[in-house]
This record gives C-alpha cells, sequence and structure tokens, in this order.
C-alpha cells in the first residue's frame, strides 16, 4: 500500500504547480496551495504517508462528522426529527430546500444541518466547542489546534450561516442564542488537524464504531454504519453522486482543503490540499481519493 | 358617494360577525376582529367616512410606501440598484427569490425589499425611525401614534426577517448592522393610524405627488407615477394579480388588517378591518375596494 | 400627437443601425431587423402613424389577448378556474410554476395559459384557428395575412409546448388531444399583421370593450377593465413590472417585433421592430413605447 | 439464511391484511395487495425463498436497470456526457429540476433519465424494447414475460413522461421521435418477473460484472462497481438517502411493489409486495430489507 500512494503522490504532485486558492474566507485564503498531504491508518494499525502529513490545516466542514458522532452518543436517533438524510442537490448553505421543508435541514453535513446538530449539542454539553475539540483528541490520540484567526476571519462574514440559523429559529428547530449557536459551530470549524492525525480520528468508523487501539467503542455497530451511509450519500456537498460513482466510499471534505474517507472493515484515509474545485472540494484531494480506489480495487459496491 | 360607502358598509359589517383574528404577532392577535373603517379624502378636500374610522391601528407593511416614499426623495432612481420592481409570486418573506437573484430583492414591497429600503434610509437619516413617523405626520397633517407592545412582540419573533437581512449582508446588499436594521424597520410597523389619517396621508400618490391641501410637492410627477405602477403590481404580496383583475387600483395592504388604495386623480382610500384572508391581506377590506370600484366604476383601466 | 411620435421616431431610428434578430424560430431569423413602425388610433378615428406601419409581421404571442377575449366571449368568468390572474416571475415557457401549481397556468399570457386558452376555445368553436382570425379580422376591419412558413418552423420546434400541454393534460388541465392544440396555437401566432392593423384591433380594449367605428361590444366594461389589468401585471413576460414601472399601460408584446398598449378612454398604440430585448420583447418597441408616454405624460396612475 | 428470511417473512406477513392499492396506474391497481414474495440468490448459486415467488408482477422501473446496464455495454462512460449520477431530492417525475438543469436529468433512474437511456439505446439497436427483454432474458436464464394491458394503460396516461420527453428534445437531449422512445420504454416497464427471476437476473451485480453461473461479463468491474454506487444513492426515488441510512445497500424499486437489492460479493435479493409507500415504493418491501439487513448484520458500510 505504501507503494500505491508514492505513486498516487508521484502522479499528483506535478498538477500542484496549478493549484489556486481563490478563498471566501479571507484567512485561508492565505494558505499556501501548493501542499500535498496522504495518510493511511489501517485497523490493524499500520500506517502508510506521503507528502506533507504533518502540517495542520483548517478541518472546517470535516468537523461535521466529528459534531453528528458525539450527537448521536448524546441523544441517538431522537436527532432525526430535526434533521434528513437525504442528500441535498443544492449549494452547502443554500436556503431554498430549507425554505420548502420548513426548517428541517436535508442533512447533517450541509451547514443547516450542522448548525442544527450544534444546537443539540448546546442543549446537552456545557462548552460544546471546547468539548468536541477534546473528544476529537481522545479519538486521534494527540492535542489539537485552534486557530483563531479564522475564527475571527468567519466570524465577521457569517452573514448566510446567520440567516441559516435565524431562519430554523423562526421554524423552532434552533432552541439556544443564534449568536451562541453560530460561535459554537464556527470553533470547531477553525480546529486545525494534519492529515495524519485526521485519519486516525476517523479510524472508530472503519471499524464498526469501535478505536481499534483502544477497544473504545464510539457508536454502536449500527450506528456507525448509518453514519457511513449518510457519509455517502451526503458527504462531499452536492458532489455526492459524482463522488460515490467515481470514489465510491464514504468520505468528508472541507474548505480547508482536508478530505476524510474509510473503507469500512479495513482503513481510514485523510488527504489535503487546499486548492478547491468548483464545488468546494479539494481538487487534488479528490484525485488522490479517485486514484486510490481505482489502484487498489477497494469499495464498498 | 357617502351614499356609495354607506352601501357598501351596510353589504359588508354583517360579515362582521364571522371575522376571526389568527395571528402570528401575538400582540396584534389580541385585537378585536369585529371592525370595520372607511375613509374616503378626495383632492378636492372632501372626506367621506363609514364605521370606525378613528380607532388608531398597526400600519405594518402599509409603512413600506411611506418608507419608499422619503428613500426616493432622499436617492432617487439609484435605489432601483439594489431592489427590483417586479412583482414577486412568492410570500411576502420567502427567502427562494432572493437566492436564486444573489440577494437583489424582488421589489421593495416583499419584507427583503423594504429592509433594504431602510437600510439606504439609515445611510442618510440619522434617526430613520422617528424621521420616518415625523414625515408621516406631515402628511396626514396629525400626530400619529406607536404601539411599543406591538414593537416588542415583533422583535422578539423576528427570526425570519433576521434571516432575510442576514442573507442579503451576506450577498453585499445591507451596510448597516443587522439588528438596527431590523429595529428601524419594526419601528415604522408599529406606527399606528387611523383610516382617516391614512388617506389623509395617501393623499399626494393621488395627486401626482403633490399634497393638495398645501400645495407641498412630495414626488415628481414621474416618481409619483411609478410609485403607484409599482403598488398596482406588488403591492398585496402574492395577491397583487388578483387584486389587479378584481379592483384595479394602487393599494398596499398590511397584516394589522389596514389597506389604503388611490385612484389617480381622483381619491385615496382607506379601509381597515383585522381579520386576514389566507394571504395576509384584509379580508373584508379587500371586499369593501372591489365592491367600491364596481360601484363606482372608478379604475384606472 | 403626430409631432409627438415623429419626434419619437427620429431619436429611435438611428438605433436600427445595431438592431440584430438571433432568433430561435428560424423562420423568424430571416426577418430584416431594420424595422420600425408606429401607428395610433384613437377612441375618435384619428389615426397617427411612423415609419413602416404597413409591412405585416408574425403577431406570435400578441394573439394570446385575441384569443383570451374571444375566450372571455365564450366562457367569461368561468376560464379562471383553468388559469390565474397573477405575474409569473419566470421566463414566459416555464414548467417550474406550472408543477408546484398542479396545471394550473399562473396566468394567460404565458405559454402554458395560452394553450389553456385554446383548449378552451376547441370545446366551443368548430375551427377555432381559423374562427380566431375572422374575429380578429372583424376588429381591424381588414383580411390580415397567415404565414405558414413560420407555422410549418414552428410546429416543428414545439418541443417545450408539447411538454407543457402533455403537461398539464397530465393534471388533467387539457381536454383535447395534444397535437391538435399545438396546431391551433401556432396557427395563431403565425398570423400576420401591420402596425396599423394592429393598433386598430386593439382600440376597443381602450374603449371600455366597444368598437368605436361601429359600437359593437366585444366585452362588457368589466370584462374589459378586467383584461386590461392582466395585460399590465402579466402582458410582457418577466418584464411585466419593470414595463409597468417605465411605460405604465396595459401591453401585450410577441417573438415577432410587435407591441400592442391601450391607453383607456384614448387611444391604442402599436409598434413593431425585430430586434428583441433578453426577455424577448422588441428592444426598439419598448424604448418608443416609454418615450410616448414619457412625451405625452398619458399614463394611467 | 433461510431461517433469517422465514422469521422476517413471519414477521411482515400480519401487515398484509392492512396493505392497500391505491394506484395512478388503473391496469396495476388491480393487483391483489395481499402478497409478499421474497427471494435470494448468493453468488454460489444457493437459493432461499419465502412467501409467493413464483408470481410475475410488472417490473416498471425496476427495468431501468437493465436498460442502464444494456446501455454502459454499448457506449460505455459517454452516457454520462447526457445523464448525471447526483442524486435528485425531488420526485420521480418532477421536471424542475430538469429545467434548471436544461435538460440533463439529474441521473439514469428518474424518468428523465431513464428515457434518455432509451433514446440512446434506440440509436444501437433495431428493436431496443425487444432486445432488452431477451437481455433480462439471457440474464436469468429465463422467458419472461409482458402485460400488454398495462402497457396499454400507461400509454394512455403518459402525458408527464411526454412532457419530459418533449422538453428534453427542445434541449437536444433526445434525438428520436417522441412517440417511439415513450413506447420502448413503457415496453420495458410493462415486463413482468417473479421474484426469483429478479434476484437471478441481478445477481451479476453483485459478483463485479460476472454472471456467477455461466463465468459471462455483462459489465466491467469498474463499470459495475459503478452501477452500485448509482444506485445506493438515486434508486428509490427521493428516499434514497433514508434507505441508505436504514438499510445500506444498492437497490432500484419499482411502483409494481417490487424491490431488488444486492450485497456486492454476496446475493442479489428480491422482494415484491404491491401496497406502495407515499414515496412510490413498496412499504412492505422496504420492511423487509431493512428487517434483512439488521438480521444478518450484511451491509456494505
Amino acid at each position: 500500500m505504501q507503494a500505491v500512494i508514492d505513486k498516487i503522490y508521484q502522479q499528483v504532485a506535478p498538477l500542484l504547480s496549478e493549484a489556486k486558492v481563490a478563498h471566501y474566507i479571507p484567512a485561508l485564503a492565505e494558505e499556501d496551495a501548493q501542499q500535498l498531504g496522504i495518510a493511511i491508518e489501517t485497523i490493524e494499525g499500520k500506517r502508510f504517508q506521503a507528502g506533507n502529513v504533518s502540517q495542520a490545516f483548517s478541518v472546517q466542514s470535516i468537523s461535521k462528522v466529528f459534531n453528528l458522532t458525539r450527537c448521536l452518543q448524546l441523544v441517538g436517533e431522537e436527532l432525526w426529527q430535526r434533521v434528513g438524510v437525504e442528500p441535498s442537490g443544492d449549494p452547502f448553505n443554500s436556503l431554498v430546500q430549507l425554505e420548502y421543508e420548513r426548517g428541517i435541514p436535508r442533512n447533517p453535513f450541509i451547514n443547516a444541518g450542522a448548525l442544527v446538530v450544534v444546537d443539540v449539542l448546546m442543549d446537552h454539553l456545557k462548552n460544546p466547542a471546547q468539548e468536541l475539540k477534546s473528544f476529537v483528541e481522545s479519538l486521534c490520540g494527540e492535542t489539537i489546534g485552534y486557530d483563531s484567526n479564522v475564527f475571527d476571519s468567519e466570524l465577521e462574514t457569517a452573514h448566510i450561516n446567520r440567516a441559516l440559523v435565524n431562519f430554523m429559529k423562526g421554524h423552532d428547530n434552533i432552541r439556544n442564542p443564534v449568536e451562541a449557536v453560530i460561535r459554537a459551530y464556527l470553533y470547531q470549524c477553525a480546529m486545525t488537524m494534519n492529515c495524519a492525525e485526521l485519519a486516525r480520528a476517523a479510524l472508530f468508523m472503519a471499524n464498526s464504531g469501535v478505536v481499534p487501539s483502544s477497544g473504545e467503542r464510539i457508536l454502536t455497530a449500527s450506528q456507525c454504519k448509518r453514519l457511513n451511509a449518510v457519509l455517502l450519500t451526503c458527504g462531499v456537498y452536492d458532489e455526492a453522486g459524482e463522488f460515490a460513482y467515481r470514489v465510491g466510499i464514504p468520505a468528508k471534505s472541507g474548505v480547508g482543503g482536508g478530505i476524510v474517507a474509510i473503507i469500512p472493515g479495513k482503513l481510514a484515509i485523510a488527504v489535503w490540499s487546499p486548492a478547491l474545485n468548483p464545488k468546494g472540494n479539494s481538487q487534488l484531494g479528490m484525485k488522490v481519493l479517485e486514484l486510490f480506489t481505482t489502484e487498489t480495487g477497494l469499495s464498498i459496491f
């Protein structure tokens, strides 16, 4: 497998010279686009890495997976009364479907859905933002970072997210104060992790809900299976169908350029490259994952 | 004409016994539904009245007309770079069209449009809310009221309006702080006027922009003509076409149960009855205006 | 008034050199774009003309007005159970609103609505297409033309219209065979008239439903007033609001480059210039009408 | 495994007494609702069955899988220039997304997409309908039926499908005559199969594209993996996300009450029960599949 990712790295690295970061989040726009990291963790504990796997980046929407996991631990299936599990077909911050469906977001991975998940967490945790960071740290076994510049930058421009929260509050699907929900959400988005940490943190999802190294159960096998299903159908925004078609494994992307994916029963893989495609997913990260499943023949189908 | 409105009052009054106020604004829900007032002012200075024309009610969206008038005085045609003049076809607080049209509201009489108008006013006036009240008072020649209970009640539940303002701010079409825009907007909605005052305040619109009694020019003839055109196509929410079809004169309604309408070159008419139809317009008010144009044969067509 | 339209003609004619016809109907694309005609008929029987008022052109959607008039004669208000009177806000051939509103078109001037009107006519007339032509001829007092090339060309490419009719048939709002409805509709669109004929044919609409020269009543005063109201709010596609704002009189346009408008109690005016703006209305025709109401001060508001 | 499906059958059978068929296709409405069949074929050649597995039913939309398979054999990846692979989020026969995306259907399993697939087949096959039937027969090793009553019934009421084809022809995404496309499509929908045949016909999809019994390759491993991915994200209409969440395996349903699903590397399972849920999928069929994956722990995640 090391040979495989080395080969993929060699194939994709030359494309880095053309990579550009044109970003709506000012603090992320400064990121050096010519970066590529690939990290794999298997459930047997093996590690394979290529490129820059030690530089931490802004996890952004990838945090929604940990957010949802924590929420499922706390309230279980009850969550689905306030958020759906259907693919959206619209951009990640669209208000249209939210209006037709009267404040119930289509799934927990579009912004509206993640904001409801945050609102639920706030009902059960004292310091939802910090406690989520601790939770992720316990998953990957390391202290992770937090970028206050990114937080400040996003807080200033979070108008559409505020629109989403206000709209859902108008439909009684947000219980906490708008600004508190926004801050908790942006805090989790501003967490920073490197590829190695990210792959490790996601490994329980490839192992029916159990962290392989410690044996700790994070989700029941059934919850884990369902989480993976929602990732496959909704994890990469309105590119989910294309991704399922080309790559065929559960994955979650973030506008920081990271993507984490898992192959059930086998491994977790994290890639990072900051330049984004028009859908908001890492351009080279998508390419790496497509080559990875093609080269290895690994797939869930 | 007095005979005509007496006859209409006799026809419509019996329907009052069935009128119910089921309101999303708690403070308005307490309103006594069994109310009906009709007031006419002609440009020659004649007055015709029937029913309860002296009780003040919450003007709500009717304030958008005065708001827009004041804004046209200040910035003229420039306003139309930030708000359109097309009918919406969607409910007054819809976010859908706003998303397709990237933060540019369809017209100044849906909430999004009126909020942009308020934002423009705030750039030019120190105390936009109070100054708007003074402006309306100068139009009708009397001190008008303001209901702080209604203001407080609406401020608490203005989530969808906050969603609209935040969304437009995310599209760079709001320049002032969100909460300040909301407060100025809700202040003007909470002004109270009776039918007689309302008809008088609107009379300049029937007189090519000039207040008949004082000769003061409020708008140019061209601006006034255009204001009336926008009222006809957009003044009664997504019922504008039906209203133009049945009644055929420029009008603006409010969820407080008031409607003000004008017949160019002739008169202004204000009606008030708090029970609303499913589209959010005064049920009996619409009926009165339909009977009025049918009985008198007055129409712009 | 002759002086006014001469002046307008001089102002607008220089713009003709840039006019281009880029048309989705092949047979109309061959039209010479450098054409401009203006014809006015007053209810007192006066005529004012400028430019090319004798060349016949394809009336296209302007026929919808005569179609609707004939239908109102036959079934009256009953028609409104199958078609609405609200502005559409969407392009003339959109299927979106039709789906949300389950096969009931928003108004009789979008294609879907006109196709329902044709379907109703077919229930009452033996040869709806030919009888409509005769009806228009009786209105303008002359034999008008019909362009079979345009008919054939449109019949071949009428896929979206067929989609509309089939969709409405699927919602039980079309009773006759799809292809028969399409043919009757395209026949009326392929009628040809010049500006002078068009102004004369529409004059009854400016005269409360009565043809001034003959005294023949076409519609009741109430029906005529309502027809004009629907024209104002829906007559020029999704540009209706902008047109009401700038011009402020009831009008109907066609993709053949013609527009006919009326000023109630005064006159009918027809303009023709084949180059279209992005909304599908005659670019110079719109300009002429805007100048006309500005210059004369005539308006309904 | 026989024990498992016997147990599931016992659990679900009592619900049959409440099952009702309320159908928009008259010929299918006559179907006896109190039916339930379950058939499993493993790639090792084992068979497990419960209930009525020998009665043939109308395959309806399940035929879209075979249709797509045949099309991929003929034109491969080229197909995706004319149809997408994204979940739709709208009902199976919606025109809305088709309008926004200018005639390119979201995926091959909504009606619009399947109609494009038929159109492609028609460019390559002389008798696409009959040849598709033969293809399915070769897959399951048996002569299958065809219900001309269902075909006639659907042909008469296929207005919405005709609207879809005409609309796409208007956007140059249909090349053959509209009625020929409709007939070929309805022919394939009117094929009849029983559960046993259906499970056998789908088995190649669970075996990387190869029919286990004969070793015949139907699709490449990569094509098969991608077909399964599209099934998972789009196979059960706008309930795809919910189904992925609850059941978690690729599946295709039809309004005849059948559902066929596969577990890659293991087996194909077909269920049949005519009563439909509000989304148009077999109510008890969905229940059986959910119990099946729960009981066996089989899943792709």
